[in-house]
């Protein structure tokens, strides 16, 4: 089966954004991920680094402290507002043209769509810890600290959201360890899938 | 980073067993499945139909029941006797020659070995569904209650002697949906990742 939306989950550290905007460029298509941001602030009115933040992590570890916080009358946190927005925007952009999406739980958005192949990137923690000191610079909690409580956040949004274990095999049709792998082989094997 | 193992960890009825199969084909190396259990039997003395059950699946649905059921007076279970000797076997092949290896957790037993890529194959309820009922024939139960059945017991049998979650994508370099990817496109990647 051809494909013609590419939807990108990755661990953070993982080199998942660069494998997107690689296969996209190969691909000659475009690779939607900081663009996404633009178009969700245009639609919500939302800062760009409240929905960088807050369109993909929880803002405590646990969805259940996230479930009931910061809720409005009709029981709805800016989060879901978010959410909402942020699917609304994912879909019109698959039903366009073809293109990569990086993030934002868009493989659970796009699931019922047969024209879409979902891909998880990960790695293991000391290739991420590497990466994200290399690109990101240093900070005062140590990478391995950093990495485990941004995984630990996003499985949490992702849990709430979708009702699914994210990192789980079966929620995408192809995972790959970047690590492992490397970012060239990954973008070949992508790119070849298309 | 090129490999001479293959592992392959799949969920009944995915098509792993046939991708193992033809992936150490197109290599010209062997793929041991069928055979492993013959030289477990040689090595242990047990049933060819015991070893093919029990050194994959739990006896039970739970690790709890499967860890406290049926210890001799040094607290081992025949399956832990079982376990000890496929970790030898498996250990053994993987020092003799490049190969593909089907199942038994070996992904687990070979996680130090540098040179081992380790592969997970998988595939939606109605495809695995369709497979076995072609492969296996009908029976009185549901294929789709067989299938539960089974990759409860291989989940929890996976959990009990490895300590890690089956199906986690970070437990594996590679996990490739074969319903959606198809078969012959699943050998083609990882032949060329050899």
């Amino acid at each position: 089966m051809s494909h013609r939306i590419i939807t990108i989950s990755r661990e953070f550290g993982s080199g998942g954004r660069t494998i997107g905007k690689e296969t996209a460029l190969r691909l000659g298509i475009p690779c939607y991920d900081h663009e996404l941001i633009d178009k969700i602030a245009e639609e919500s009115g939302f800062a760009k680094e409240y929905i960088e933040e807050r369109g993909e992590y929880s803002s405590h570890g646990g969805w259940f402290a996230s479930a009931f916080s910061d809720r409005d009358f009709n029981g709805h946190s800016n989060q879901d507002y978010l959410w909402m927005i942020q699917r609304k925007v994912i879909q019109d952009l698959a039903g366009k043209e073809p293109c990569v999406i990086v993030g934002r739980c868009a493989e659970y958005i796009l699931r019922d769509r047969a024209d879409c192949l979902s891909v998880f990137i990960h790695a293991d923690m000391d290739k991420r810890a590497k990466r994200i000191v290399k690109q990101y610079g240093e900070r005062s909690e140590s990478p391995e600290k950093r990495l485990k409580d941004k995984d630990k956040r996003r499985a949490a949004y992702y849990q709430f959201y979708t009702g699914m274990k994210w990192g789980d095999v079966r929620s995408y049709h192809i995972a790959l360890n970047s690590g492992v792998l490397g970012i060239e082989k990954c973008v070949d094997i992508l790119a070849d899938l298309f």
